[in-house]
C-alpha cells in the first residue's frame, strides 16, 4: 500500500509536507489532512483561509470548511462561522455524527464554543487594512467588489487505503453576509471515496456548484479513468458547457488523487499546487490550460516563488 | 413540446395541480414550480414545510430551499433562514445573481428583509405544542429526537422545453440550530438540465449529501436512462453502498423528469408523490421499493388519503 496528499495552491505546500511526513510514518489519513489544513489557518499570510482570512463586506471573517472520511461516506461541514481558529477540525468532529452534521452560521459558531474549540477573532489588522481599501476604492471607482477566493482544499492516502477529503476558506472576499459557496458543498467543493479516490475545488464557488464537479471527477476515477483524464474531462466540458448555458464561468481549478496514489489536476487560470507521494518528494506545481481540453503542468520556477514570497509579505499600503 | 409537472408527497397535490393549469396554459416552468412550492409553504397543517413547520431544538423555524433554472443552470439557495413565508421565493431571486447566490443564517434572513419578502412568524400554536410535547417525551423515555424531514421537492417542464427544479423545508423536527441538510445543496437536495432532467430528494439530508444523487439521476437520464431506470439504479445501489459502508442508511426518496415528460421515482421507504403531465391528469400515486432494485408504484387508494386527511387535521394534544 502507498500513501500521498495533494492540495490546492502554492499556500498547501508547509502544510502537504507535515502530512506527508505523517503519512510517511504511518499516520493517519484523517490526521494528515487536518494538520495540513490547520497550517494553512494558522498562517497569518493567506487571505483566504482562516486567520488572516479576508472579511465580508461588513467586516467580518466568515468561514466555510468541510472534511469527508473516504472509508464510510461520512460528512461534516460547517458554512459562515465565525471566530474559531480551525474550522476544519470542526467539520471533522460533526463528521462523527449522523444527524446534524452540516451546520451554518450562528448555530455552527455555537457549536465551536460548546465543544471546546480554540475561538478568537480571526480578522487580522492587515486583512482590516485591505478591506478599508477596498471599500474606498470600490466607492471610487465603482468597481466589481468581488476579487480572491482561494481554498485550500486537499487528499489524503494513507497506507492502509484509507482517504480523506478536507476544504477550508474564508470565501469570496467583500462577500455579503451569510454567502457560501462550493467548499462546504459535498460533491461540488470536494468528494472521495477511499475505494476509489477524492477531489476538492477552488474557485467560483457559485459555478462550481453548477457542476457538481468534485462528484464527477471521482465518478469517473471510478470508472477506470486515470486522476487526469478525470479532471480534464470534467473541467473542461464544464467549463464549455457553462459558458455555453449561462454566458460566463468564473476561475474553476480542481486537484485530485485516486486510491493508488496517482494524481491529476485541470483550472481554467493559472494554478498552483503541491504534491508529495511515496514517488515524489513534497513539491509545488503550476498548471495552466493546454491545448485540446490538456492541462500544462510544470514545477513551479525559483522566479515565481520568490516574486510570490515577496508579494505576500509586502507591507499593506 | 410537452409540459409536466412532479412533486415530492401528497402535500404537493395541491401545488401541483397550480402548476399544472399554468402549464398548461403555456406558463413558464419558474412561475410554476414557484407556486406550486409557495401553495405547500403556506399551508399550516404540513409540518415540515414553511408555515406550520416544526422548529428545532431551541423553538426556532429554520427553512432551507433552493431553485435552480435548467435551462442557464443557474441556483439561488438559502439554509438557517428565519421569519420568511416563501422561502423559495427568496432563493429564486438569488438565482438571478453570479455572486452571493447561496445565503445562510441571519445573512439570509437580512437579504429576505431588505429585498422586501413578506416576512412573519412561522411557528403556529400548533407547532409550537408538538414541539414542546417533544421535549417533554424525549426527557421522559430518552428517545432520539428527530423525526420528520419531508421536503418538498418539485420538477417542472414547460411547452418551451425550459426545466427548473425546487426545494423547500423547515429540515429535521428537533434539530440543533444551524443544521442544514440536503434541500439547499446542489446536485444533492436538486439538479435540473433543461436539456435533459431533473430531479429533487427527501428524506435524512445528511445521508442524501453522500452520494449527491439528484445530481447523479440526471447525469444517467443524459446518458439515455429513462427517469425510472436513473432512479432505480441510483437509489438503491447508492443505498446499499451507504449500508455497507457507513453501517446504516436513512430514508431516501427521489422524483425525476426527463424533458420529455417522463418521469420516475425510487425510495427506501413508503413514500407518496403528485404528478401531472400533458397524457396525465394530476394524480396522487404511492411508491414503495419493490424486488431486485424496482420500484412498485401505485395510485394512492381512498381509505389512504381519507386516512391522511383524518390524521392531517386531528388535534394535537
Amino acid at each position: 500500500m502507498t500513501y500521498g496528499v495533494i492540495g490546492t495552491w502554492r499556500m498547501a505546500y508547509e502544510g502537504v509536507g507535515k502530512a506527508y511526513e505523517l503519512l510517511k510514518r504511518n499516520g493517519k489519513t484523517g490526521d494528515a489532512v487536518e494538520q495540513l489544513v490547520n497550517t494553512v489557518e494558522d498562517y497569518p499570510y493567506y487571505r483566504s483561509v482562516g486567520y488572516g482570512g479576508l472579511p465580508n463586506e461588513q467586516g467580518n471573517v466568515e468561514m466555510d470548511a468541510a472534511f469527508m472520511d473516504g472509508d464510510h461516506l461520512a460528512i461534516g461541514a460547517v458554512a459562515g462561522i465565525q471566530n474559531v481558529k480551525h474550522a476544519v477540525s470542526v467539520a471533522r468532529k460533526l463528521s462523527h455524527e449522523h444527524f446534524n452534521s452540516f451546520r451554518v452560521g450562528d448555530g455552527a459558531t455555537q457549536f465551536a464554543k460548546e465543544s471546546g474549540f480554540e475561538m478568537g477573532n480571526m480578522l487580522t489588522p492587515e486583512a482590516k487594512r485591505i478591506w478599508q481599501n477596498r471599500l474606498t476604492e470600490v466607492q471610487k471607482k465603482d468597481l466589481n467588489p468581488y476579487d480572491g477566493h482561494d481554498t485550500v482544499g486537499a487528499v489524503t492516502l494513507d497506507v492502509n487505503g484509507s482517504m480523506t477529503a478536507a476544504t477550508s476558506t474564508s470565501g469570496l472576499f467583500m462577500k455579503k453576509p451569510g454567502r457560501i459557496g462550493d467548499s462546504p458543498l459535498s460533491g461540488s467543493g470536494f468528494y472521495v471515496d477511499s475505494e476509489i479516490g477524492g477531489a476538492t475545488a477552488t474557485g467560483l464557488g457559485e459555478d462550481i456548484m453548477k457542476g457538481c464537479l468534485s462528484f464527477e471527477i471521482v465518478r469517473l476515477m471510478g470508472e477506470g479513468k486515470t486522476p487526469q483524464q478525470a479532471c480534464d474531462q470534467t473541467v473542461y466540458q464544464f467549463a464549455e458547457k457553462l459558458k455555453r448555458r449561462y454566458g460566463k464561468v468564473g476561475e474553476i481549478s480542481l486537484i485530485a488523487m485516486n486510491c493508488k496514489g496517482e494524481w491529476g489536476v485541470a483550472t481554467n487560470v493559472e494554478f498552483t499546487f503541491s504534491v508529495g507521494t511515496e514517488k515524489q518528494q513534497p513539491s509545488i506545481f503550476m498548471a495552466l490550460p493546454g491545448p485540446k481540453r490538456t492541462t500544462s503542468i510544470k514545477p513551479v520556477t525559483k522566479e515565481w516563488l520568490a516574486d510570490y514570497e515577496r508579494k505576500l509579505k509586502s507591507p499593506i499600503k
